[in-house]
């Protein structure tokens, strides 16, 4: 067989080759970006599949719409529409989880060797989709406040045919922007019109200090440019990635060629999923999951932080407001692969940052998930990478 | 915002604008592909759910390895080596339906304008995928027995990327490629191993006759070229689609290329959806299913065909010996677009043979699904069709 050029522009995950030690419930790993394992609604499923009626039931195993299950669409659209979305301009499509939805947007707008702009870091995942497109990433710096605008402008002039960014509880830096710094952004990019905005807001509802409120309100319901942003979010994290549901908010004029693209992909997202999504979320269900995951990660970050500054304080980072990361910054100069392997080794592995480098670049950090660990295990495994750390500086 | 030349060349499903009708109650449709609604094996899903252990079910909800649940693929490994298929030589990955099969082999292995072959007809949604990477599809003809293979040698010489076939209970032809004709096939191929084939076998544990098993044995099973076979299959029409659970068997060769193209679609297929899969196969329970599906659409078949006979005379077809499709021809010279709008009108609809054509083009044919309908359901559309069919011939 002869392979395709984009073949060759394949960027793996990095925790494709991890997967067992994910897995291996010997390994503490803060490697995945995953939901708590023990926190999932598992009740609430058996209950929805015991009672769903016939008729819907039917529907729920049956082939769908290309765009989504109509009850999950307006109940999104109204959802959507009171945070703030225009629904008149915009559409729900909702995709096979929200990595769906990198895969749609680069391939409708990407032909081979056109700029892609990300952050840098950029979630590895959203990178890889983008490669794949054989769209050519280059990546733009964040300081503390979000993406630097200088930085932006001069990215801007290689004429990208969209810009991805994660502007809350990034993946994997931990960060949010500031409202200011929305706001730049927004400002710049109106000068750009043709460059498509992509907004990816997976962890919206994972906030655990209420003064972050304020700021993580979506561009897109109060940007004069909105109709340049495709905005996406997803149920993975508020409800299981297992179900693959994520969903976004499209300006009505680039709705068909999205709707049509998905079709080609894999002609309806799970029906099942949908309809257990539409009731988890409309019998209330979600609202009451969610405050109780904000609670328990809440105390996990806090564990992880504690435990960071007191047996990794050569260790620099931003505290997440939200979220399953933190991006840590080891000390200048450490091999990053030599402090993976000596942790790998007691038991501990996390993800070396430079999978999360928009050109594979070493930048000295590690993210470290605090999401799917309890907080003993999480000082446990800290306390280690602490030990592992000690020997290395010494 | 700018799109990519591929928007250009998408090729949308022709059931896209008729999903209303399709889904309306009021509304005899033989035009979607479906499994019959009524049959679902809803309570065997209750039952799964109920009974699922916790482990179990923290691992449905959670992300997964991007090849499939490892407990699926086990079992799905021991099922095609027991059918024949040297699995030292192979891997299964398991896909968000079987369409996403289409859309990986045809990502890692066209460039656009690459010559991909089909059948023609062809099933629409294979064609929009290949359509959606680019490639430029060229349609190899039919006859009773099969691709007819002196057109084959012909399209060859076009050198291809690949060829797609689907030799058992065809959609939309309904037409089962005989034993000779499958060896003739893999002849020819084997003179063009750089041809990659996609063995294409959705419905084939839905036969209804005998005397056809020692037909639809899958090629990739006694090919002595089975390494340029990759074969699919899928658990929508055994299951029910809106799990969107289908696989691949992949030659050891290609299967790194799959997985990563994966990958960047969709990060892993549903694990809710492969589990339940998992269990109604591991339970014995969809062998039971199946043997219970060919009896209710043998019977369907069978009316079908009765009916055909009996209100349109005019049509002519070959009897579907499996699978969902009676692909009728109508009378030379009749106006099809006419003779849908008159039925639809009656509240009756099927799919135009167009939207099959490999090259858009009007071929005299009508694919009309029987699956999805009860017995005195279908007399009733036929009837009608034949009622239109004669107003039309007068």
């Amino acid at each position: 067989m002869r392979y395709a050029k984009c073949v060759g522009e394949f960027r793996p995950s990095p925790i494709r080759g991890m997967m067992k030690a994910v897995i291996n419930p010997n390994v503490i790993s803060f490697a995945g970006g995953m939901p708590g394992n023990d926190l999932f609604p598992i009740q609430d499923v058996r209950d929805i599949v015991a009672t769903l009626p016939e008729a819907e039931f039917e529907t729920a195993m049956q082939y769908g719409p290309t765009d989504g299950l109509p009850a999950l669409i307006d109940l999104l659209t109204k959802d959507m529409a009171a945070k703030g979305f225009d629904m008149t301009k915009n559409r729900i499509i909702i995709t096979t989880g929200s990595t769906q939805v990198m895969n749609i947007i680069s391939k409708i707008l990407t032909d081979p060797g056109d700029v892609v702009l990300t952050e840098d870091p950029v979630f590895c995942g959203s990178a890889g989709a983008f490669c794949a497109a054989q769209g050519k990433i280059y990546g733009v710096k964040l300081d503390g406040e979000g993406i630097i605008i200088s930085e932006l402008e001069k990215a801007l002039e290689l004429n990208p045919k969209f810009i991805y960014i994660t502007p809350t509880f990034h993946n994997p830096a931990g960060l949010t922007y500031s409202r200011k710094r929305r706001e730049e952004f927004l400002a710049v990019m109106a000068k750009h019109p043709d460059t498509v905005i992509l907004e990816d807001d997976a962890y919206c509802q994972l906030y655990y200090d209420e003064d972050v409120r304020n700021e993580i309100v979506p561009m897109k319901t109060y940007a004069k440019n909105e109709q340049q942003i495709v905005y996406c979010s997803s149920f993975s994290k508020i409800f299981g990635p297992g179900l693959r549901i994520g969903w976004m908010v499209i300006p009505n004029n680039m709705y068909e060629a999205a709707e049509i693209c998905k079709q080609s992909i894999d002609a309806c997202t799970p029906q099942l999923s949908q309809m257990l999504a539409y009731e988890f979320m409309r019998s209330g269900r979600m609202t009451r999951y969610v405050e109780r995951l904000r609670k328990v990660y809440k105390e996990r970050r806090d564990t992880m932080v504690r435990c960071m500054k007191e047996y990794c304080p050569e260790v620099t980072f931003v505290t997440p407001k939200g979220g399953f990361f933190l991006w840590a910054k080891l000390p200048d100069g450490l091999d990053i692969d030599k402090y993976f392997d000596a942790c790998a080794e007691r038991g501990v592995v996390f993800v070396k940052g430079q999978a999360f480098s928009a050109n594979y670049e070493n930048n000295g950090h590690i993210r470290v998930s605090f999401s799917n660990i309890p907080p003993e295990v999480i000082e446990k495994g800290v306390k280690l990478m602490g030990e592992e750390l000690k020997k290395m500086l010494k």
